[in-house]
């Protein structure tokens, strides 16, 4: 977690104070569950709600693991010294520490990826934004990064949009795959705690219960969790590609906000940089770093080995906190992109209609002219417009070979622009509906 | 893709015959679509499908790339030869190669995800058998791969199902994104081909429409599609090292079935080796590293550029036949699995008594024995069995300073296996309803 | 492996035939050094090399193999059919098949390795004769995809060169690490064969004996071995994107060969895509993507287990055949690749004299202009470039204020592409010797 | 970076206080050369000195940077607060950030891998210590986790020395690779400095000076870097697997030392988890999961992007921080393994005899028995070890059948286990000379 690509409501899910907190109500919680089942007294379960408002102290929490070697007994130390430890003395009973650490992991991760849905939302929000406004502001569109056939730039933010709108579908599957908690024991029998405690306490925490753990929660779930955010950062960094290009000297068709009074900018107006957008190309990597981790942690020894909790630790702050502040970046950029509609003008008549030379090729053989000729004919005009920078709608209509087949009014309907537009409303319907 | 890690119900569906088919289907779809718009002769769409029942002659479009050096071309060239060259005149009109390309991939992707549905029903099959098979034959638990408290071999099972029952879920949910055709042209705008060409195409093949194309269909589906195989090859490698851990000599409370005729096996009868699930693990290896490329494939320069393409070459069979292998060998390796109940109970009894260790502490304070002298009297007998190997319930049975806290009977029922199994058919109800 | 993606050179490694020949290699020699230790009798190793100029039949062996069930017995039984099965019986003797197979995979490795290492030599000659070609050929350099200062196309073959020296010198390494072998039985101990047979054996095969084996070589070298093929697949990234870049219509700096004759092109000829660039980008993927699974495959059970094996039957072949392929395939495109230097100049330009803007800012301040002085007199002569298309330079020198700090010459120095490329021959004495 | 799995001695090469006094030395150093070689006054160069005591004030410079918006900047503003701004003005003449920055990282790096020599030195030493010690202590090799044929624990620890070494081997490589500066400008023409400043700087760090470098040093060292660390992780997570499987109840070889007072150990003394080798599993997937990012860096748009900054903020500490940790965790492991040499000689005997059943049939087979009856003969008697826990030489003593082909002293012989021990010494030669 690199303190300049985060953000604080997300950093918040993973800062200890945080996580004693949900340690706390999951105690808290499975205590007043056992009392309705009558394993302890309801007086005891009460009791424990006395710390309800009290902010635990981290730093002792810490000084007591020093000695006690352990987290979650340390936890409880300091809990029974709010509440009393003859009162607290039922606290944990019959769970085991990973009953609370997992379902705690779980809520964070749950909490978090609330979290990036609101930041999804906003980028689709953005994008829609900037879809309509564009809607017919035509540009070339371009394969293999050479110019093919003209489109529109609102296009190009339309299908961001449906690629953000089926990542926020999948983040929300993700969110609820990882929302389940379990409180079943040492090996997932329930053979010390009641599994009804463990559906209060899950109810309560917002979560379903495992259907079935072990020790542990399935860490196949936190594989797809992870999955998820790393396709996420991939359709992240083809929307930062775009713009990245976009901005290329040679391009020049938009420009991430620079703000007027951005000293160097105005004295080199021509180096102003993507570095919003390489960022966020960089960010992705390191959010899809965790994918194959999270799957090679799928695999635990019998009811459960520890070696997935290093990555986790690692992971679970890491990944959500840059993809949310990932996304709020991308946010920004797409929000006030500037963008320059004559400069995509330009650049499609760079080669002066030479981009229009297959319809042209298309109209002469529907003319009747055979494939060779209209080639041919296509071709010696296209030359010139090549080698020489003449304008092939001026050639063609100079040419009386074309001009023989096709009248100049056709020839001028194939250099129309809204041929290529005609669908755009089709479209922006499918995709907002 | 490796022959002997393959099966030809997989393989049938990349090979160069079915491709060719699909793309034959698209086109003479296609040209129904034309026709019904009045954009090309109905006679001419029809004529296309004279070639309903041809088998293509795939050296022949071969030799015909050879020269054309273009795929697609190819093929339009040699349908042609069997519809006739004026009356194919109309086929693939408006169209661009990747319309029929990438149509045609996601009509593969989503057969192969048809095929790996169905395994995965096998697999499930096979673990609820055994799982109701064995649903109260006991072992000893594991955490770290140190015994921990008894649960049964049917719990197991039971888990296992309900994490492949997840990997299903998500497995359809990643058929169905990836279920989308494109007939959209050069860079996405329909300039070319009506909308309703599409809508009719893919509702013949099996697909929804793309909301919104490119050149191509965007590639964070694929990366999804990929992602979700990974995740289950994950929970495949989970379930294929419980397996390595139980016929390993020492352990040795299962075996891959070995055919009582299998030579080797009776002059060397411990040497039986868990070669299949071994293979399970790399095979998981080779499905999860598709998932990093597949969602670097998500970022394409503008409205497409080839480089996913030949990523998708290699991992779109490769994947989907290596896991369709290998759920496969996973549900034969399952439904044939040797189970040893009496080693089971044996490897429990290891250290003779001691993993009940736990629950007498408790059982002592809990009869108000200070936790400072509870853990003094535990430890005292539990050394014993350690070091010499004695009896642990005997121990406590002669001790009188346990007997002055607890009876024989409480202390006879600490060492009561029902008390780890009494909730196993309420989480038998949660898993299999 | 993809056929179209495949050169014969590197497919014949991994061809049954030549895995055959090298197993028989392996037993005929280590039959040599037994035969020498006085272990088995000189008449039988010498009548093993009867079958030295035989191609075995390998519809043969998997004919026998169908029925044995075992790969190297049939092989060994296959033998005896040309040997003779008296003369063959002390074949393999003491040996186990890990003995055969995993010297035969180091072997293949290796040939494999040398392969790579030419084609290496080939990427290096093409880059270092572009280099000299255009050493002197300006174009801007770019930071974050903007004009910034500046360079030669050289000094872009030269760094290329540099990077794939390393390359080079990396693939050594990683040839020498992995050209061992061991002959060394069931758990590595020599217990049935004298460590001088392995060291015999590697000594004809080219190999050094592995200095401590189990039943296996150990798996870290294999490891090293894919991982630096991954490193060389992204230095041939980074050479295919600048290519992509340079081609892009609006950039349009080079362009892959494109023959005369190729049809299309000149009908269209602003629409020739650099698609063998893009295909080594995706090419680049798929060797990388084997980097993490034989980093997985280095931890393997006790002696040995054999979830490498499916692995390694995947990525040895296909990522050595890949990078064999996109290897020659980048020498052919950097041999040929068409270099436009007056559009150089022309992009360069695009901004008339801009890129020079913060050389002047420099002058100003070195000729006493305080440091806001000079940024306000370079301003306002950069906004008349920037959105009145007006020249740089001429703005300059009509600018009294400017005037009055530099004279003339001096704002001429400031444009002098000499002084951007004084360094280049040092550059290049560096990077060639 | 976690705290609890870093070390002082590499977190601390991290530390912004660390970073500015690279950049600081640098910076002087390159004024010692600009002075030498004339381009500015040696008084000047001088006075930079003067801050060599200086501990800069981390704080003010990031309230300057919080203005400059530029941390190179805010730092030289600092820096002249200490030398005096008259004095300081030609600090970073004709130098780009990068040069600073690019030079600053590897640095870092380089001391980061020195510290990681030194583990890995650490590692080596405890290994060889063990191999030593239990160079003759006989356990049971392992092929597939089921029992093959004996070997002993100084053969496992030979060979991980022999694994670790190569690992050292290659991390040199690693750090000669990475120790490179570059001062060159903004794309490497070194148009504004000369190349004697960046000989003279790299030469004062400890670096050789980069061939040819654009604005950045070419991504492919770090790759390299990261890949290498990536084995060394790999190996450590054999290593940790070997103790982790060796510790597992069933097995109980060994053990992680488990200090005499730690509680809990007493009273569940079967209970003794192997943590640290389970979290060493954990952080090599940490390490591993750098490689690819490291990788994807290497492709930088023309001169350099900014993609792979973000990149290499989180993995440069990061993943060095991890692996110095963990391989410090993994020599005290090794230090302090506690080794059951008799447990190993009862797993091997579990099945009284049975792992020389394939010696057997050998002997028998050379003393002129057919293959068929030999198995026969091994086999009966080994039905009656597996199935009855006779003991396998008792029984074939008893069998006519057996001992009509056998002496009792050959029969007995082939129960030796200095059979298989012969060649310890021999190996032990090669791995430690």
């Amino acid at each position: 977690m690199i303190p300049r690509y985060s953000r604080p409501e997300m950093t918040a899910i993973w800062e200890p104070a945080t996580k004693f907190r949900i340690w706390y109500e999951i105690e808290a919680h499975a205590g007043d569950a056992m009392a309705d089942l009558g394993v302890i007294p309801r007086e005891n379960a009460d009791a424990v709600w006395k710390a309800k408002d009290v902010e635990f102290d981290v730093a002792r929490i810490d000084e007591i693991e020093a000695v006690t070697k352990h987290d979650v007994i340390a936890f409880l130390t300091h809990l029974a010294e709010h509440v009393g430890s003859d009162q607290a003395r039922f606290v944990h009973q019959g769970m085991t520490s990973s009953d609370v650490l997992d379902t705690t992991f779980n809520v964070q991760l749950t909490r978090a990826a609330d979290l990036l849905i609101a930041d999804m939302e906003r980028v689709l929000t953005a994008l829609k934004a900037r879809a309509i406004e564009h809607k017919d502001t035509v540009r070339i569109g371009r394969s293999h990064g050479i110019h093919a056939e003209p489109t529109t730039m609102g296009l190009t933010f339309a299908r961001f949009y449906a690629e953000m709108d089926r990542g926020l579908e999948r983040l929300r599957n993700a969110r609820d795959e990882i929302a389940t908690g379990a409180i079943s024991g040492a090996v997932g029998t329930f053979a010390n705690v009641d599994p009804r405690v463990e559906e209060h306490v899950c109810a309560k925490m917002g979560l379903k219960p495992e259907p079935i753990s072990t020790q542990v929660i399935p860490r196949d779930r936190h594989a797809m969790f992870f999955a998820t955010l790393g396709v996420i950062a991939s359709s992240m960094e083809n929307i930062a590609t775009e713009i990245r290009h976009m901005q290329r000297t040679e391009v020049l068709e938009a420009e991430e906000f620079f703000s007027k009074g951005q000293k160097g900018s105005s004295a080199m107006p021509h180096k102003r940089n993507p570095v919003l957008t390489e960022n966020l190309t960089g960010l992705a990597r390191l959010v899809r770093m965790s994918v194959v981790p999270a799957m090679e942690n799928v695999t635990l020894w019998h009811e459960r080995d520890i070696s997935h909790s290093s990555v986790e630790r690692a992971i679970g702050p890491d990944t959500t906190v840059t993809l949310d502040f990932a996304l709020n970046r991308l946010a920004g950029v797409i929000e006030k992109l500037v963008i320059y509609p004559e400069t995509m003008l330009n650049n499609m008549n760079k080669f002066r209609g030479l981009v229009m030379s297959q319809r042209v090729l298309l109209a002469l053989t529907q003319a009747g002219v055979s494939r060779e000729d209209a080639y041919r004919l296509v071709q010696r005009n296209a030359m010139r417009v090549w080698e020489q920078g003449a304008d092939f709608k001026t050639e063609l209509l100079a040419d009386t070979d074309v001009t023989a087949a096709l009248t100049p009014e056709q020839i001028e309907e194939k250099f129309d622009l809204g041929y290529h537009t005609k669908h755009v409303d089709t479209i922006f319907a499918r995709v907002f509906g």
